[in-house]
C-alpha cells in the first residue's frame, strides 16, 4: 500500500526557484575574473539560469547533453549550476589545474557538446581546440568588450547569449534519477574517472548539507566558497546556499590571501570553505602582514576538507574564536561524508589537549551515509577507534560507478563502495583515516601509515611539508623514505629531524632515510602527488639501510 | 540518461540505525504513565524497535496492516515510531483526546489490526472494544505487574511481547512511497480525515526539519517533546532527533507545569516544542510558584505551532532569553510548512517592536514547500503582504488526499493542495494567516477576520480567551459575535471591551454584540471548535444590531 502524499521529482531547479522566491534579495557578489566587483542576488540569479537555459535550447542542447566549463568561482558559473543542469543537461565541471593532456582526455571523454570557459583560461582552450573532438559551441565566459582575440570559427559570448534570451522558461520535471552533472576525480591515485550525479543525489545532499551535522547553512550565513565549483561540486555549497539564501561570496581567479582576507572584511563573511593547502597560504599571507588579525575577522567557522588539516591549523583558528570543520569526502560522495563539526555534548567538557585530538579526527559519518571497515577479505571489522581496515561506504549520494566505465564490480556484494582509504572507526563514529590504500608502507606485514609520519614531520617547526613513500628493502619489502621541503630561511638536518621522530612514533617507524628537496609535487586539487615522487625516487637506496 | 548514483529507498528505519550506530549512549528519557523517570539510549531503542518488528510479526501484521496506538509520549511510543513503521506496516497514532464517538470512527475506519493503548487508556478502551470491528489484538503498553484488569479475551502485555523476541531483525527494504503512518485531522473543521505518510514523504520532511529552516536540530540539543505522538508525528520530531542523535525528554501523561518545570531543570531542556495553550499552562505555572524563573533555566528555544501563539507570549520567551519559533503547518502537510525562527539579517536591526511583528506572523515557507495565494477563481495573489488568498501549497510532504476517500479532485491543476486556510504573503515569504476559510465573516461582500479580532481582544489585560463567529444579518448576511471569558477574578464590561477594540480595528469590525461565558469549546489539539460555538449561539440576535 502506498502512502497518499503528492508526488514530486527532486529537481536541481527547484533549490532556485526557492531561493528567487523566499531570498530574493539576497545577495551574490563576485571577484571577477575581469577585475572588478560584481554584485547580484537570488531574483536575478534565478532569471539569468532561466536565461542560459533558453540560449542553451537554442543552441540545440538537449536532455542528457554535456556542458564543459573551465571556470572560477564566479556567478557565471553558479548561473549554470542551475541554468545547465535545471534544463536537464549536464554540467561538467572541469579542473583547469589538470595537466592538459588530462583536460583534453577528459573533455573527449565526456564528449562535451559546448565548452564555457573563463578568459584566464584562452591560451589553453585555443591549444586544446584542435583536439577537442565533440565541441560543436566555445563559449567565453564574459561580456563583448572583454571577448578574447582567439582563431576559433564557433566562438560565442556569454553575455550576448544570455542576454539575448528572456527569463520565462518553464523548468522541465522528469525523472530524478536523471543525470545532472559530471565531476571527475583529482587524478590522485591514477588517471581522473568521472562520476556522474543526479537529480536526486544532488538534492538529498543539498538537504543534508545544509543541516547541523552537515554543513549547517541558514540566510544567517555570509559564505566565501573558495573551494573550486570544479572540485566536487564546490562540496555542495552552490545547491545549499540557494536553498537556504545564503549570501554568497565568490573570490574569482584570486585564492591569493589578500584577496580572502579583503572579501572576508568587506562583505562580513561568517563561514569560508578551503583545502589545507589554501588555508595554509592564507594565515601564512596574514602573518606577513603586520595589523591584519585573525580574530577581528567576522569570520565564525571554516571548513576544510580534501585532505588531513595539520593539528596546528585546527588549533590556530579555534585559538582565534574561529569553529573549525572537517570534512571527509570524495568526489565520489557527492562529497560530503563524514564531518566533524560541532563537539558531542559528553565532549565539550574534555581538556583542550583531548578535544583537539577528537577535531583532528575526519568526523562522523553523517545520515545517508552508511558504513564500515573491512579486513581485506571483506570481514567488517569492530569500530573500538584501533582496528584498521578498507573503508567502505553505501548511500542515495554516494556513486555506483564511473561514466563510460563497466561498473559491473564497482560494489561489494551489499552494495557498498570501496573507497581506497584505510581508517579507524571509534564507539562514537568518528573516522581516522589511516592512509590511502595505494599509499599505506607494507613493512614486514605490518602497516605504516605514511599519513601520521607526515603529519609528525610537519609540526617540526622548520619544516614546511612532508611527504612519505615506501622504497624497496632486501628484508621487509618496504620502508618508509621522507622527502622534506624546509620552511623558508630555516634549516634543518637529517639528525635533528629523526630524533624529533623518534619521540613521537614507533621505532619501527622511524624513516630509513630523509630526503630534502625544494618543492613537492601536487595534483590539481593541491594534495600530494605520491605517483610522481615515486617515480622520481624509484630505485631510490636508502643511506642507513639496515 | 540516468545517474551513476547507488539507488536507496529512503526508509525510516534508517533514522533509528543512524542513531544506534553514531549516538548509541545519546539519552531518551520518560516519565513514564506509571510513574517514574525510564531511561533509555539509542542503542536500546533501536534494539527494541527490532523486537516489536519482531512481535508484530510473530502476530501475522503483514506489512500496510494498521498499528493503532492510543499513547502519550513515552519511550514506547517512540519505538513504535521506527518498530512499526520500519517493518512495512502503518503506524495510526489516535488522538485519545477527541470524543469517543470520533475515536471509535476512527478506528474502525482505518481498520486497526491492533491496537496499543497505555494504561491510562484502560477504562476508554474497555468501553470501546466492542464497536472495534478490525481489532484482533489489544497490547497495554505495560509491564506485567502493572496489568490493568480487564475483560478482553484479545489482551496482551506489551513488555512481555517485546521481551520474548530477539533484536536481531533485518529492516526489510521496498518501495519508498510506501504508506509508513497514518494521522486524522483535529476534526476542527467536521470530521477528522486520515492523512496516510509515506516513507519517503517522512524521510525528507526529517531532514528538511533538522536543517536551521526548519526546527534547526543536531545532537547539541536536548529536546523537551510536548506536542504529542499523537498530532501530525509530534511535528516530526521523534525523527528528527533519532537521525541527528538529539537527546529527548518525553513528558509521558503529565502536560502539567510542574512535570515540564522539572524535566527541563533537571534533564537541561535546551529546545522544547508545544502547542499554545500548553505554552500559557506553562507560564501561568511559572507565575504561581514564587522563586521559579524561566531565564534560570537551560531552555534557550520554543518552537510553537498549531495555532497562533499571541505576540505576549512571544515577547515573554524572547524577553527571558529563549527564541521562539513559530511554525505554521496542518497534519496534511507532515506538519511543517512555514517556519518562523531566525530573522533574515537585514531584519535583525529592526525595533524590538518591528521586530515582534515580524516574529508574530507564521513563517517562511521552507524549502520542499511550494505555495501560492488565490482568490476563488484560482487566480494567483501578489506576495505584497496585502492581497489575501487561499492558501495553496505542493510539495513531497503534502497530502494527495486522504485515506479512503474519492481522491480525484483533492488537488487544482497543477497540483496544489487548498489548505483551507486564508492568508497573506510578504516579499520576504512570510505567510500571515487571516483566518480559515470557513470562520471569516463575509460582511457586506468585505472580510472580517475573526483571528485578528480575536487576537485583539485577548491583548486586554481581562480577557482570558476570546473567540468570535459570525451571526445573521439582514442587511450584512454576517456580523461578527465576539464570545469572551473573563480572566480569573477579574470583571470585564461590554462598554470597556468595545471602546478597547474600538482602539484597535477598523469601525465596521467591531463586534455587533459580546458575550460572556466561563468556558470555550476545545477540539482534542486545543482548538477553538466554532463548530460547536456556531450551534450554541445559533439564532443569536445582537443587542446593538444596527
Ligand atoms: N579530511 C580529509 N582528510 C584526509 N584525507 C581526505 C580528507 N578528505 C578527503 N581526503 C582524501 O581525498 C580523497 C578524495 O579526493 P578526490 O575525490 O578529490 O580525488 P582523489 O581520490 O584525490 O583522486 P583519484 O581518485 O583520482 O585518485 C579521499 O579518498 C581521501 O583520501
Ligand atoms: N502557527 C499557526 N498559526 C495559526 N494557525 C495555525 C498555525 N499552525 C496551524 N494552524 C491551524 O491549524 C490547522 C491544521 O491543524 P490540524 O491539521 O491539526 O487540524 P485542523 O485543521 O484543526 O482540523 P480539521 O482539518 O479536521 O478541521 C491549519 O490549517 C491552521 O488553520
Ligand atoms: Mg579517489
Ligand atoms: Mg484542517
Amino acid at each position: 500500500m502506498l502512502g497518499i502524499m503528492q508526488e514530486h521529482p527532486l529537481m536541481i531547479s527547484s533549490l532556485i526557484e526557492h531561493a528567487a522566491r523566499f531570498h530574493p534579495d539576497s545577495e551574490i557578489v563576485t571577484r571577477t575574473v575581469e577585475g572588478p566587483i560584481h554584485r547580484t542576488n537570488y531574483l536575478e540569479l534565478r532569471n539569468r539560469s532561466k536565461q542560459v537555459a533558453n540560449a542553451l535550447e537554442k543552441l540545440g542542447i538537449e536532455q542528457g547533453d554535456r556542458v564543459g566549463t573551465l571556470a572560477w568561482n564566479t556567478y557565471r558559473h553558479m548561473e549554470l549550476y542551475f541554468g545547465v543542469s535545471g534544463s536537464g543537461a549536464v554540467l561538467h565541471t572541469i579542473n583547469p589545474r589538470l595537466f592538459e593532456e588530462q583536460i583534453e582526455y577528459i573533455i573527449n571523454h565526456a564528449e562535451d557538446r559546448v565548452l564555457m570557459f573563463d578568459i584566464a583560461f584562452t591560451d589553453l582552450v585555443q591549444k586544446l581546440a584542435p583536439k577537442l573532438k565533440s565541441v560543436e559551441f566555445y563559449i567565453a565566459m564574459t561580456d563583448k568588450d572583454s571577448m578574447p582575440d582567439m582563431d576559433l570559427p564557433n566562438l560565442y559570448c556569454y553575455e550576448e547569449l544570455v542576454q539575448a534570451e528572456k527569463p520565462d522558461y518553464q523548468w522541465p520535471l522528469f525523472d530524478e534519477r536523471t543525470a545532472s552533472s559530471l565531476c571527475y576525480t583529482s587524478g590522485t591515485t591514477g588517471n581522473p574517472k568521472g562520476v556522474l550525479y543526479s537529480h536526486r543525489s544532488t538534492v538529498l545532499h543539498t538537504i543534508m548539507a545544509a543541516t547541523p551535522d552537515g554543513a549547517n547553512i541558514s540566510a544567517s550565513e555570509c559564505l566565501l566558497l573558495i573551494v573550486p565549483m570544479f572540485h566536487a561540486n564546490a562540496w555542495g555549497i552552490p545547491y545549499a546556499a540557494a536553498m537556504t539564501g545564503a549570501k554568497v561570496v565568490l573570490p574569482g581567479p584570486r585564492l591569493d590571501g589578500e584577496n580572502l582576507y579583503d572579501l572576508m572584511a568587506t562583505e562580513g563573511v561568517t563561514f569560508s570553505q578551503g583545502v589545507p593547502t589554501v588555508w595554509l597560504m592564507f594565515l601564512q599571507y596574514i602573518d606577513s602582514k603586520p595589523g591584519l588579525d585573525l580574530s577581528k575577522l567576522p569570520l565564525r567557522k571554516v571548513s576544510i576538507g580534501g585532505a588531513a588539516p595539520p593539528r596546528s591549523m585546527i588549533e590556530r583558528f579555534e585559538d582565534n574564536g574561529i569553529d573549525v570543520m572537517q570534512g571527509w569526502g570524495m568526489t565520489e560522495t557527492s562529497p560530503l561524508g563524514f564531518v566533524n563539526g560541532d563537539l558531542l555534548p559528553k565532549h565539550k567538557n574534555l581538556s583542550k589537549d583531548e578535544r583537539f585530538a577528537i577535531k583532528s579526527k575526519q568526523g562522523r559519518g553523517i545520515w545517508g551515509v552508511e558504513s564500515k571497515i573491512t579486513d581485506d577479505e571483506g570481514n567488517e571489522q569492530p569500530w573500538d577507534g584501533e582496528s584498521v581496515g578498507n573503508l567502505m561506504i553505501r548511500g542515495p549520494w554516494i556513486a555506483a560507478g564511473y561514466f563510460k566505465k563497466d561498473n559491473s564490480d564497482q560494489l561489494d556484494a551489499d552494495g557498498y563502495f570501496p573507497t581506497g582509504d584505510i581508517a579507524t572507526i571509534d564507539s562514537n563514529g568518528y573516522l581516522q583515516l589511516v592512509d590511502r590504500s595505494k599509499d599505506v608502507i607494507k613493512s614486514g606485514g605490518e602497516w605504516i601509515s605514511t599519513m601520521e609520519l607526515e603529519n609528525q614531520a610537519v609540526s617540526h617547526p622548520d619544516v614546511a611539508e612532508a611527504a612519505v613513500i615506501g622504497i624497496h628493502h632486501p628484508t621487509w619489502q618496504e620502508r618508509p623514505l621522507l622527502i622534506v621541503v624546509a620552511k623558508e630561511g630555516a634549516t634543518v638536518t637529517s639528525d635533528d629531524l629523526m630524533q624529533f621522530l623518534g619521540e613521537r612514533v614507533a621505532k619501527w617507524w622511524l624513516p630509513d632515510d630523509i630526503a630534502f628537496v625544494d618543492e613537492l609535487p601536487h595534483t590539481a586539487t593541491g594534495k600530494l602527488l605520491k605517483t610522481k615522487l615515486r617515480e622520481q625516487f624509484k630505485g631510490y637506496v636508502a643511506a642507513e639501510s639496515s
